[in-house]
């Protein structure tokens, strides 16, 4: 099962994909679930079923909206492939590097990426985006994927120079409309195994990063071991799990993203998230 | 006016504190302000006429909560007094060191900090709270403090030894019930300047920090202008300002707080939040 969250004629809600149509789940289910989050926490009790009666609309009228425009929280994983650890010189570590998102740096699919005023280094990040489904502490690696409801395409768009104005990362990672996620999440079953799968970013159609799944040097499990370690994920939250090398700030000469160019993160049997820059205006 | 969120026999509510007495006009205007953080977003409209319908009930029978349980945003300033940064031997910076935490590592005043069963390295900060009134992006410096709803006391209770597993300080400063806030918060108009307030925190009655709030290396209005320029603050949303030397991280040896611990967090003329340190049941 694909879901998505979009506006229709400017309303917000949410529903299931099938090749190009869209079907308003979340007006069917209104009085249940306030949103996909909601769903998710519910592990999507009586949504199949609602679909049967929801007339579908086709995709390219709805606008598409982060999967999840409100996850309680965004757990992003730094240097979690072995090119991008190696291209930004830092040393190997024993746990994943975490560091947060906030919910309203988010855009969909389709929409704009901005580069700010402030800025010209726009990087992109191409990386597999994991959706939580169960609430969990302390979750086992062995427990680890009952946990999880769905995964996504996330592009991690950074503002470099912020991002290393200190040693901490958050300004860097939170510009509004710099965090791309969708178009879709894909339920575990759909989806099938992850190892082999490829991501790819692309820049105008060029190839910038590309990596197998399997090439994460923290897996998901582990992922999910660690962060349920130091806070309790509940169901909508979101661990962005890792961008693979090939980043626009590591070339020679850097590479930023500029207004007109077109961005698209595609992880394999997935989707793939394509996005517009635009200058701030 | 003093503002709190507390809980009366179960039920989450807020309202205004007055010496010993707790006013409930969060049940008073239930209609209008699902909650604190609604209220702040309405310049706390109808919030002062509302409280003299309402009958106050002793403090002493409410269970105090964070301030705001549920921001959208947390920023955390680090290194933000000389005394800390020497102390910890990081370099000079430009521009304010940002972190974040979850809504869901808060707690509230004199509710327990809670040591993680994966860790003894319990740490304090004592910091000055500053709550987000007017939402804003590019805020000026010389607007800034228009933008503050009110200030409280802060704990911000940190896992060291999951702050340094990488370069990034989220898990350290993550984990549930470690980051306390209150009792209240408190308006500009009755905390006056802010200047020479003390900020002191003391553990078993042991004054372990002490700087006046002038101490700060980036004072608020360049916190606010600085974190507004990579996000929208919006209502409700807390700057916690940062923490003077004095850690027990830095001690010799380090000191690390213990079951049975009470901590406390003064601002002069703002309140004093008083935690005991419970281990993980």
């Amino acid at each position: 099962m694909k879901l998505a969250t979009v506006a229709i004629d400017g309303r917000t809600t949410w529903g299931i994909v099938e090749d190009e149509t869209f079907f308003d789940v979340g007006a069917a289910l209104k009085a249940r679930y306030a949103d996909l989050k909601a769903a998710i926490g519910a592990d999507f009790a009586g949504v199949a079923d609602a679909k049967t009666s929801v007339a579908g609309v086709p995709i390219s009228t709805v606008t598409w909206l982060p999967v999840i425009p409100n996850p309680d929280k965004i757990l992003c994983v730094g240097l979690n492939y072995e090119t991008h650890r190696k291209e930004t010189g830092r040393a190997e570590v024993d746990h994943p590097t975490i560091f947060s998102r906030y919910a309203n740096s988010q855009t969909g699919h389709l929409q704009p990426i901005v580069r700010p005023r402030v800025s010209t280094d726009l990087d992109f990040e191409g990386e597999l985006a994991v959706i939580i489904g169960k609430a969990g502490r302390y979750i086992s690696r062995a427990d680890a994927m009952d946990h999880v409801a769905g995964y996504s395409c996330y592009n991690d768009g950074s503002i470099r120079d912020f991002q290393r104005h200190t040693h901490q990362f958050t300004p860097g990672k939170n510009f509004p409309d710099t965090g791309a996620f969708g178009p879709w999440m894909m339920t575990p079953d759909e989806l099938g195994p992850l190892g082999e799968l490829k991501l790819q970013t692309r820049l105008n159609g060029q190839v910038m990063q590309e990596a197998l799944i399997k090439q994460m040097i923290f897996d998901i499990p582990r992922q999910i071991e660690y962060c349920s370690t130091f806070t309790r994920l509940e169901p909508g939250d979101v661990i962005v799990s890792g961008t693979p090398g090939g980043v626009g700030a590591r070339r020679e000469p850097p590479l930023w993203m500029k207004p007109g160019d077109v961005v698209e993160i595609e992880v394999e049997r997935l989707g793939v998230l394509r996005n517009v820059v635009t200058d701030e205006t």
